[in-house]
């Protein structure tokens, strides 16, 4: 198996990036291919000590950065010719020389290299990015969560089955259970495309338990929740934001406070750790882009190696399930029925 | 000041409801009418010692409920004849025989109740639900976050004159500044809707900062923020179930922790009772449905005495600051403009 890893991809590109990668290679016995500029990348590399290890360097002189956006970047992603590490990237996995593309960079830039040079899968109108959020009982895949600001019932449609298939295939889970991110529980709850997409999701054949809240994600009630890019942006913002908020205020109050509350926050610290692991991103690494063609894991600007290691991880597990050969067949098998 | 407390309001009513209104009246020198059922309140009443305080009772034989919804909702809001303890209270505002009404009952049966029989301000199309949100600095009214799942750009423009009105008047705020929820804060960043909002926002007069993201809210960036409905309920269960998940965590990890990380949990209480005050939603109390012709203010189910004391707090506050007249006021300048 050959994974590729945009090595100018992280905020602190590309030291993170690269000894994720050597990890990675040392750790799971995959092969890594790292995009970027080569003068750069070599005595990075080199300072790894990979040894024997498989991770070579394919030279990409250019790269895109958080700059890049609307027209100019389209121009970028799409160009033929282009020579920035995500598009050379990207194509090494259209070409097939590789199974999978990690990126760490600017979300946006990667969603459309990946769009213009893959394209989508047969049937499929819109990709959707699907992060896996903590919940009290493990985790559950939010799609989309940024790559499609509006939506249409049938996008939220498949995005429901890719879903499922993701979970299934690579996540192991049994007969996902599919949410609708809704402002209620009941039928009938929800603004005008909920509404519309609700009886969509019924009829799907899917294990849909219908409208769920946050409440009922964060409670392990449905392990894949279907909302719209805009509001699933939304929803893992305001997460992450009162999250670092009630972290941030408890770490404040003890440090400022009397020196009881000071040993007692030093004695509490070993119970707060595992709050921090349930609540980091990196453990994750990345979230998959389903619905092109092709797989591509997009993570965190601020990935540390750790975070890139646990991507090229979770990218591994994807190409062992051949998660985007089945979600081929379950669209085009749809498509062959009838229209109910 | 003449104030109507639904003394059937919270989950569990009357108790709260009534203490709360024996508080108010005696801490803060205002008059109270609670209405509802009569053989149930004069007891609460009597055991309340109300002694020579103003709190009087209005007959209500019903109730509306969490049942009540749909069509069979809209029909008890509507009926004149209404006999429910929200019908008859909104009724007193509207005869003017009380300045405001406060109820910790079902939202969606006061803000129905409040539409039909108050009716929305002239030149307002959509009522809002405008409650405050714990910011680092303080708080943020946002809005709305729950009476209209469906918005267009006209309703978010009037929804931030209403925030900026009631920022301004009743919560002091100078010059309050108006962000517009988004995925992303540049201009051109979100959903149709936002996109198509933003060039209204820019040219209405208001100070508008902008797009905001959860973190930029939370950091106290704005002091309205404004969205549709459905949107903003998402943003505040998901600001609520990971501010329940993080601190029902906390607990267990130190309940179930060995001794020294108990005794350490011990000591650290004082700094994190702190932390609850400020995610505490009965600080605030309830939260004002802006647009509607009258104060109607709605609370947690789950509000308490004290919740329900700083209801009627807010609600004093509103009527002294006469914020329906400003908003009244405003909106009929800027009909009174010629189109720009």
């Amino acid at each position: 198996m050959r994974l590729v890893l945009d090595a100018m991809g992280s905020d602190n590109h590309p030291h993170p990036d690269v000894e994720g990668a050597v990890l990675a290679a040392r750790e799971y016995g995959v092969e890594i291919i790292l995009v970027g500029d080569e003068p750069t990348l070599a005595p990075a590399l080199a300072a790894q000590n990979p040894g024997g290890l498989p991770v070579s360097i394919v030279h990409a002189p250019e790269m895109l950065t958080m700059e890049d956006k609307g027209m100019a970047l389209a121009l970028k992603a799409k160009r033929k010719e282009a020579k920035n590490s995500m598009a050379v990237g990207i194509d090494l996995v259209k070409r097939g020389e590789a199974q999978a593309f990690v990126t760490a960079g600017n979300t946006g830039a990667a969603g459309a290299t990946a769009y213009f040079r893959l394209g989508t899968l047969p049937g499929i109108e819109r990709a959707a990015l699907a992060p896996a959020f903590p919940t009290r009982t493990g985790s559950c895949v939010v799609l989309d969560i940024g790559a499609n600001p509006d939506c249409k019932p049938e996008n939220l449609l498949q995005f429901g089955i890719m879903g499922s298939i993701y979970a299934e295939r690579v996540r192991r889970v049994r007969a996902p259970r599919i949410g609708l991110l809704s402002n209620g529980e009941e039928a009938g709850k929800g603004n005008q495309l909920v509404r519309d997409t609700y009886p969509l999701l019924k009829a799907s054949g899917l294990n849909f338990v219908g409208n769920v809240e946050a409440k009922e994600l964060i409670a392990g009630e449905a392990d894949v929740v279907v909302t719209d890019g805009f509001t699933g942006n939304i929803l893992l913002k305001s997460a992450e934001a009162v999250a670092k908020l009630i972290t941030d205020v408890i770490r404040e109050k003890i440090q400022t406070a009397a020196l009881p509350v000071k040993l007692g926050g030093a004695l509490v610290r070993p119970a707060l750790r595992s709050l921090r692991t349930l609540l980091d991103p990196s453990q994750e690494g990345a979230a998959p882009l389903l619905g092109v063609n092709g797989l591509v894991f997009i993570g965190h600007g601020r990935s540390d190696a750790f975070a890139i290691k646990n991507a090229l991880r979770v990218a591994k597990a994807a190409v062992e399930s051949d998660v985007v050969h089945s979600i081929r067949e379950d669209i085009a098998a749809r498509m062959a029925q009838p229209a109910a």
